[in-house]
This record gives structure tokens, sequence and C-alpha cells, in this order.
């Protein structure tokens, strides 16, 4: 049994439902998902500001420990920068984490050879473009597109969304040499599919790939034990510290 | 159901019984696999040298290949060199095909930040150096360490091959600031579990690492249809030039 | 007229009036400081952690929009993580964000050559190392050492505090080949000093250097008009949205 | 009181009293400036070829010693190619040295995140880039962009200048993804402050960067006894030996 | 007496006879070369694919391990993946080995400062891609580009095949800012010269400059003995080991 | 007829005899070569420093564009600094120029993998690794070992110069991995041949590496007229400028 959270890092529940289908569309047998959002009360509805994302880091920090008292086996950070990935592994004791960017690059990386990721707005590349450096991905990612959408204007109206996606993807090959396509942002979902039979080559739905990652990473924990390592960067805070610092209350 | 091919790329098939227990062992519950050597008769026995890796590769494209016919869904290169890694997926029009080093680092960078490798011999670093910065991981791997054995000595004794790899792994952790140990030879085997248990950080044991990311490659192709993207480097030769050229009759 | 708020971005004042005294020690004459730390209540006193970094962004966030409204012309970080650093610059309009590990490399590359960073736990070296890759001195940065010192005990014991920080200088000057020294936290404060003479090479105090850099920052900026380009990274969110979404109440 | 002196590496007092003009705008109440060109006597009147950058380094050298001697705090090297940088900071023994290219790229990379730099002509670009890398803005500096302007040409029609100029910046921001742009040559003074207005982001002007990034280092200098480290690369040659090589003497 | 021998590593000797008369042209007095391709029987024409690649390994071991038997003093692999060049520096024991993208690219970086690369097919430009990286000159090579011949297209219209050279190093130099070219596959023979001329800068034959650096490998061998380092990654196997496993008798 | 000229850079003549003696022992036979030092009066005798470099490179432009007038096929600019390469390449209108580290440093990445280069201080390994990095070998060059030998010293006491050259590299294998030495001061000559005995893999005289090398790039350019591109970066000056400007009178 996998059992795995999938948080949507933005104070609306919108993307839950469709998100929650999504996943169990493309589930493990053995795997049983939820879908959150943030706790409702005023905040961020999507994280395209870096200070969007600063403002729901400590709620992030805060769910993510919260389902690790509630047995889950993995979270998903649902957000292609990645937010608090870092603190997110840290605060965990057992659980696994996986998050948008890693994963679909991961993937990206093992299936084809150069990469061109479709992005919201311009906005999102200079820290996305960061944290493909650190992957190690900078010489496979060819080329940042930005199909000029904002974060909540995908889902408006599909097929000009995906009109635009396929634009971006096809200019990404003839003229950046892309051969694999990865989603920039996780609210690009339902997308992938038929633009991927459209072009002939992987499509990367970025929160899809975290879901089928976290499966996997839990997959090798259970018959491995190979999880996150404790020894530096990922090292626990000491539980008394956390304790006394009011990490938990803070809401 | 997930067929899997494991392919050791030797002329000796005294590893491949081995092999099995311990990939049936850490297997997903509808995966089958089978392990196989290259056809007996003459041939290198270990790949510790690049002309022998070259004297082995036709015969991995064609066992590959066959593989193909007898509807496996993934092949698994089993050599930390991942000979042959881009023919294989460039010959495979529709399996996915996995290799240790590629799968171990990709395991190991989510898992930990800074990575040692443990090699046989010093003989091998240069080449597996290349394929690290290949795949991207140039900076996370901060050591290679030898152990200072064959490759068909690792199996010899296996306290001592422990008693190497935890030694070469201790100093990795000391001096080189390494927080994950990948083991960077198939033949390896049997060592991971009691060493991850003395060190308390993630071991990686190469071969495993290529069977579980097998399995996710054939995950990830049943419910998404991402696979080798087939537009560049990885697109498969005109099946009339294969046939010409006489690629699947040299044995 | 320079007025700078430099925020310690703890939940402790123990620091403020040290750091204050050694900033006005320091600064142009036209310029004024204020030191402050985040508001009393629970919170973290150190960000050793990264959860505890997530914890305090908000904070930060917040902390410098107010600095904003009551009209200071930069704000520093004062932490060598740089916690925050692309979203204080986000939420700024008009104010310049400098920040301890950005300045301290910005002035050791222009008046050293090879750098090694003094830091007080292994903990800290991975995060630290992806900033200084980021900031574009992965190949200046010769080594991370640290002197296995928790943050509050810098404070503690001062001689010994400085007899550590001088030993792991003078192995990074023979070992490493460095001819600068970074002091990799902020709390290492009132001791670069004493070490530099002794040494015979610059020891950049971090939370000084940040505080200088701001200094010249806001120069640049009243003379030529050069501040933080607004265009791509360091947008500013629209208005009414970071009104809508509370960013200035959660406190 | 800083005393700095701006050497325009040229045999031409052509630029220096409009250089001076604009220095003295922009500098701090406590700064000095002078600006000399080389002696009269034949000689390269621009530096655009490396020949002529060769033929000029020993008056460089020779002049930065005189004022050390005649106790200028800091001097400039008034080329964007940063001619005899490392030289000059070594025979210093005192004073600290800047050069545009330099003070240029460590302002724009804390000010933006991708930046263009507006060359005179194709011909500069192999150098200039050698240099950006070795600063460690390799990955920063996303386009070089050429007006085809000499050196000479581009104080002759000003206006058509700035056309060139605002022209080469709208591409740079609109292809290359740039956010600030570096003006690459000190010749193109006169001209940021338009172009900054028109485009709204920060556009740099390398003398003025060098100028006000020396006064910094004076300060830090003054305050902290932060200047170059004498240790390596910047260790001065024994004063017996320049002497009796008759290095003040070769004019 | 420098006695080299060009192996075309393809089951056709269509290219021999005009390529014997090219390096005849253009060799040194004391040297002699022949040129083979691989023996009769079914094999591959041309290595455009890499599971062709594969399959033509062993017949290049074996081939090498002749010449090297036959008295050579230096081979070259004529194919611009430099195919199996590390593994046949490693059978070797006295003879040196060159190839056509480790030669040009070596010559190319002396002569010129940004080299672009005219390939067949797009197909071949990831794994040259890891090639030059490889060699270290990912930073000068600024562009790949395909005129979209199949390999045995080049010699069959040499005219349209100089135009569409001609024309993509036209775009190579004002796009890309190449100042060198390096024809990628040594299939483009015959038309380096005339294009040459029209270009006015170096345009490489990457067959001929692997001739000249096999003739210079000798050179410096016979006068300093300097050849292939025997230590670590050319260290040749043991020749008991290569007689039991039928190297040498693989055909 | 091979005509080259090697400019020992400095104001002694002390090393010419013994370095025409050995380049004569190893030239081709059609080879003729010259030896020549700056002319007598005041100056550098050695270019340890980098201000002594700046000294001497009038004197190098104008030797190297004598060299042209008196029909040198190519010069060698002999110090392992490379000083000046790009200007004399530039000022040559059709002579070839060569240098040690450039040379040395593509010879050892042919034949060996893992280089160290044995200095004579650590005061020449920051512009040395600069250089390294510039020609794309950072990855390949592993270490850098100081002998702590004076340029002077190396040929006062042969004897000890062998010893802590040979101990260095020793060093440089055992403890970095390298698998080949480069000598890196050209003052080290008359040492390779027996340490290269002794350790049994190739030893790097850069000296004679720079002259076989230019030997190479004269034959290229004679066969197959590729010579320095004159496109962009080696672009030679205007003739009139040149003279008008006084570059050749300047002595």
């Amino acid at each position: 049994m996998k059992k795995i959270l999938f948080i949507n890092p933005i104070h609306t529940d919108i993307f839950n439902h469709e998100f929650k289908k999504m996943l169990n569309n493309s589930k493990l047998q053995d795997t049983s998902v939820d879908v959150v959002s943030l706790e409702n009360g005023k905040g961020p509805c999507h994280l395209q500001y870096h200070s969007y994302e600063a403002m729901v880091m400590p709620k992030i920090i805060q769910r993510v420990r919260e389902a690790e008292e509630e047995n889950y086996d993995a979270v998903i950070i649902g957000c292609f920068y990645d937010t608090a990935l870092r603190a997110s592994r840290e605060i965990s004791r057992k659980m696994v984490v996986a998050a948008p960017a890693e994963s679909s690059l991961h993937i990206a990386s093992t299936l084809g050879e150069t990469i061109s990721i479709i992005v919201s707005e311009k906005k999102c590349i200079p820290e996305m473009r960061e944290n493909v450096r650190k992957y190690g991905f900078g010489e496979r990612v060819v080329s940042f597109k930005s199909v000029d959408l904002k974060v909540h204007e995908f889902q408006k109206d599909l097929q000009e969304t995906k009109r635009r996606i396929l634009q971006a993807s096809k200019e990404a090959i003839e003229k950046d040499g892309a051969d694999i396509i990865v989603l920039g942002c996780t609210a690009e979902f339902g997308t992938y599919d038929e633009i991927q039979q459209e072009l002939g080559i992987p499509v990367i739905d970025s929160g899809l790939a975290a879901f089928k990652y976290a499966e996997f990473l839990i997959e090798i924990k259970d018959k491995m034990n190979w999880t996150h390592s404790k020894l530096i960067g990922y090292q626990s805070p000491p539980e008394e510290e956390v304790q006394s610092f009011g990490i938990l209350m803070q809401k």
C-alpha cells in the first residue's frame, strides 16, 4: 500500500478534484492518493511570484509534517518551482518527498536528450533555470518557452491552451533541437496526451511525473530501504527545538 | 504485467542465478524477470577493459532486438559502464532500456546531495567519470573510490568485499563530504544492505537500481505513453537497412 | 542620507545590539542603520535548518514590505543562506536588498582569487554550495570548512571561536590554495579583524559585507538610478493581488 | 578622502574632460578624481585590437605604480577589456584597482539576472567572453550585441549611437531574455541614462561602474582593511627585482 | 618512416581509393598510408546509427590489433563519432590512435575561437555534442548545422553538397558567431578547399585532420617517446585474457 | 622548409644555447629553428610576475612582427603563461603562433586523460588555471603541484630539480589520479626524459611541445592552408593604424 498526499500549495481547492481524478487514472493498484490545498483563509491562489512562494512555505512545512503523522508514505509539493523541497525533505523523518520539476527532469533526461520546458510566463524562467542547473540538467534543457498564460488561465480555455503549448513545442523542436517536452506548470494538466500524440514525442505533465516518481520512491524505500539521506543537507532538526520554536503551531 | 530482461553482457552465467533471486526479492507483484548472459562460446567474462566492452556490443544489440521480438517490456544492460545504452535505445522500437549507472545516479541525486561511487579498480574511473558528466551529475559526484578488487573477486570473499566497501565509504563520507554511496559495479551485489545499515545512509546497488528503474519506465510508458523519444538521438534505423546490413544475423 | 534596515531573520534580539554597534563603526557618514529581528513570540532563533528558513520567510517578506513603507533605502537579510533574497527583491518596489553570501562573494572575488568559506557545521554546506554556484562563484570557492560550532555557540567563547576559525583558515590556505577567507555565518561577527591580522589576507565578515554592499547599492541607485531590474525575475506582484491574498496581514 | 585616478589607457586625451565631468557628477562627497590618458607621443588611441592592448601594458603598469607614489587610493583602468588588471593589482602594494568589465558585471548580476553586453564590434567579443567566464558570469551573460561602431565613432553622432544601442538592447530583451544591459565599451559614455529611461531596466555604463566600485573598494579597505590578497596571484614582485629589471624606467 | 593505417570502419570500400589519393596529396614525405574498410561480407555501409557503430566495434578492435602486428605506427578510425577511440587506444600497446572529431577540434580550437560543425543530419548531433563536451570544447563549439544529406549522398552530387555546406557555414558565421568551420563527417571529403576559399576562414576536413594529427602523434612518439599513457584509462588488457576471451578470433 | 623562431620572452640569453640544442635534436628534417630572447638592455629576466609579463608584451609583439618580415613560418612564445598569445596571432598576417601551455595541454589531453601540471611556485597557479579553463581543459587538469623553485633555480641543480618534479608527479599520480604530467615552466627543460622513464607515463616538456606543435601548424598550413582564422578575434589591425600608432617603432 502506497499512501500519497499531493499538496497543491495554494489557497484554493479548485484544481483538487480534477487532479485527484487524473492521479487515480494513472496510479499503481496499491496506491491511494489524496489531494489537498492549503487551508482556507486568505493566501496566494497561485505561486507565480516568489513572494507568494515565501508566504506559503510554513504551511507547506506544517502540512508535510502532519502528513507524516497521518502515515502518508510520500508527499508531493505540487508546484513546478519545487517550493520548499529541501526543507520538506528535512522536516520529514520517514516519508519521501517528490516535486514536479525534479521528477519531470529526471524522467525527461532518461527518455530524451534535449529538453524544452513550456512555461506560463517569462517571469517564471529565472528561478526555474536555477533549479534546472541545480539538478544537473543545465546542458540538457535547451530552451524555456513562454505561452503567455497566467496560471489560472490554463484551464479556462483548454483548446487555446493546447494550441499555444503545441505551437511553442513545435518551435522548441525546430529551432532549439528539443526531442522531449516538459510542461513547466502543474496547472497545464489535461493537455499532455493530445499534444504528445500530435507531436509524436513524449510530453511530460509535471504533476503526473511527480506522482509516479513518488510511487517509485516509496517502492524503493519499501524494498531496499533507500530513502533521503539524513546525514547532511536533509538532516532533520532536533525534535525539542522544533517544539520550542513552535514550528508546528504557527498556522 | 511487466516483463523484463536483465542482460549480464558477459560470456559467463555464473552471476545469473543469484541475480535472478535478488531481483525477484525486490520486484513489483506483476513483474516477471529473466536474467541472461551472452551465449556461450568464447568472449569476455567481464567488461573491465573497454576493448571487452567493444567486443560484446553487437551481441548486446542483437539480444536487445531479440528481446523486443520476445515481447519484453524492458531490458537492462547489466554493467556500470552502461555499455551500448544509446545504441540499445535506438534499436528498440517499443521497449524501454535501463542501465545501472544512469539509474543509480538519478536515484542517488534525488535521495542525497553528494555522491561517492565505489569502484573495483582505478582503471574504471575515466570512462565512468565521462558518463557521470554526460548524465549531468558531474557536480554531485564528489569522489570515486577504488577498492582494488577485480570484477570476479567481489563475490569470492564477501566479508572482505564488504569490509573494503565500508572503509572506502567511510572515507568518502569524512573526507569527500558524501551523503550517499553508489556501488559502481553490478558485481558488488549482495553487499549494499549490511553496509547501509552500518553507515546509516543509502547505499545504492546499481543492478537493483536499474531493475527498479526499468519497472518505473515500463509503468510510465503503460500509463502515460512516456517512452524514449524517437525524434533525434534515439531514432531507430530503417528496417530494410537493418536487414540488408545483416545486423540481426551477425552472431 | 542612506537609511538601512538590517533584519536578523530570527526570533531573538540577542545579537541586535552588538550588530548595530559594529555596523555603526563601519558606516558611511550619511548612513543610518537599524537592526531588528523578527517580532517576539515563538519562532526559530537560528536558521541552521531549512525548515526554519521556511518558517520565517513570510515574516521576512512582510518586514521587507514594511521597511519600504518606512522609507528605508535598503534592507539586508542577515543570514548567510541569503534566505528569501529573490522574493525580497521582488516584493520591494524601490528599495534595494542585499544579503551576506552574495555580497561577501562579490567582494571576495574582486579582492582575491580562491575563496574558502568557514561555516558553522557541515549541515550548512549543501544549500550554501548551491548558492555559490548560482551566483557564479563555483570555480572560485575551493572549499567549505566546518568549525563544528552551532550558530549560538560562536559568541559564547569568542577566543575558542577565533581559534577554530584560524585553524580552519590555515588549512584552507595550505591544503586548498585559498587566498581569501569568507566567514559563512553572520554569527561569526567580532572575529574577522584579529584573524585577518594573524593570517595577513582578507577575512570577510559577511554581515559587514552585506551592510557595505547595501550602502553601495543605495549609492548607485541614487546617482545613476541603477536598481533591481523589474522586467522578469524581480518583477513585483500586482498590488491588488498582494492585497487580496492577504500577504501583508498574515503575521 | 578617496583619491582616485581614472586611467584612459590610450594615447589621446580627447575623452578625459568629459569623463572627469561625468565622474564628478556621480562621486561621493569626499572623493576626488583625476582622469589621465597615457603620455603624449605615438601610441594606440584605442584598444580595439589586442596588439594595441599589448603595446600599452607597460605604460599602464608604470602609471599604476606612479599613482601609488602619488598617494592615490585607487586606480581604474578605463577599458572594457580590463587590460592588465591582474598585473596592476600585483604591482600595487596598497592601492585597490578596479576595471569596467569586472565592476559592471558584479553590479549587473546583483541587480538583474540575465545580462546582455552591447559592444562596438564583433572583434571584441572573444576576449570579452573569456573575461566574462573568468569572472564567473558565463551563465548570466546571455548575449553580446555589436552596434558596429568603432570606438571613436561612439561620440561622433551621439543620437545615432543611442539609436543603435537602444535597438540592440531591445533585441537582447526580446530574443535573448536579458533583463539588464551593460555597455561594453567605456567610450559609450553619455548614453546610459536616456536609454535606461526608455527601456525601464538598468543600463550600466561601465566607466561609471568601475568608478563607483573603486570608491566602494576604498571604503571597505578604509573601514575593514579588506584589500587585494597578496598571498598568491596578486603577490607583488620583490622591490629590488623591480628596480634591477628597470620596470619603472622603461617609458 | 611513418606507417599509417586509415580505417574506414564500414563494410564498403567505395571511398577508399579517393581517400588514399587525398591523404597521399597531403602527407609528409616519409609517411606511407593505407586505407582499408572492414572486410567484405554483410555489415553497415555507414555509421549514422549508433547500433551500426555497435555492430562494427569488434571489427575495429581486431583491425587495430592486427595493424599493430603489421607494424603500423598509427591507426585512424575514420568516422566523426570517433567510434571505439578509447578501446582502440587501450588495445594498442605501442601504436598511437587518432580520430576525426578529436583531431579536428584540437586543430580548430588552436586556429580559431568559435567553431561550427556541419553535420549530415540532426540525428548525429546528440552523440557528437557529447564528444565535443568530453574533449573540453563545449564552450567553443557554438553550433551544429545539419545539411540534411545522408552519408552516402555527400559524394553523389558534389556541387550540391558544397552549396549546402557553404550555406550552412555562412549561417554559422552570421548567426552563431563562428570563425572556423569543421566538417562533421569524413564523407564530406573533397569539399573543404573550395568552401575555404569562398569563406576566407579555415574549413577543417575531419579525415585529413585525423591523418595529419596521426603523423604528428607518431612524430612526438618517435622523438620524445610521448605516447598514450598506459596507467589508467588506456591500460591494455592482460595478453592471456585477450587470448582466452578470444578477442582476436571473433570475426 | 619550416622556419621557426622560438622567442624566450625575457631579457637574458642564458637559456638560448641549450634550448636551440634541444630543439635541434627533436626537429623534423626540413625544420630550421632560431632561439632569441629580448634585446639586451634592462628588463625582466623571468616572467613569474604578471607585471613582468606586462612589461615585455610590446617587445613580443614587435619581435613577432619582425619575424614575419624575416619570413619565419612560425613563432613560439616561450613562456607557460602563453604571454600575449592572442595579440601575437592577431599581429601576424601569415605566420602561425604556438605557445607552451596551449600546445602541451592539447597533446596531453590526446595522450592521457587526467593531467597534473608541475609549476615552479604557487604564485603561477591562478593565471595558469585561468588559461587551462580558457583552453577547455578545466575538467582534465586535476592538480597543479608547486616544486617551490624559482624560474632561475631549475637549471642550477638539475638533480635536485628532477628529484622535486619526480616527487610532485608521484603525488599527482597517487592522490590526484593523474595519468600524464605537464611541466608547467619552459625552464624545467632537460628533465622530462629521465622522469618519464622513471614514472612510465608521458611527461610533457612544454617548450618542446610548443616547438613540435608549431611544426605541425606550419605543416597543415602548407598542405591545407589551415591557419589562424582572421575573421573575428585574430583579425589583424589595419596596417595604416599600426603605422600611425607607432607600434613598430616603440622599442
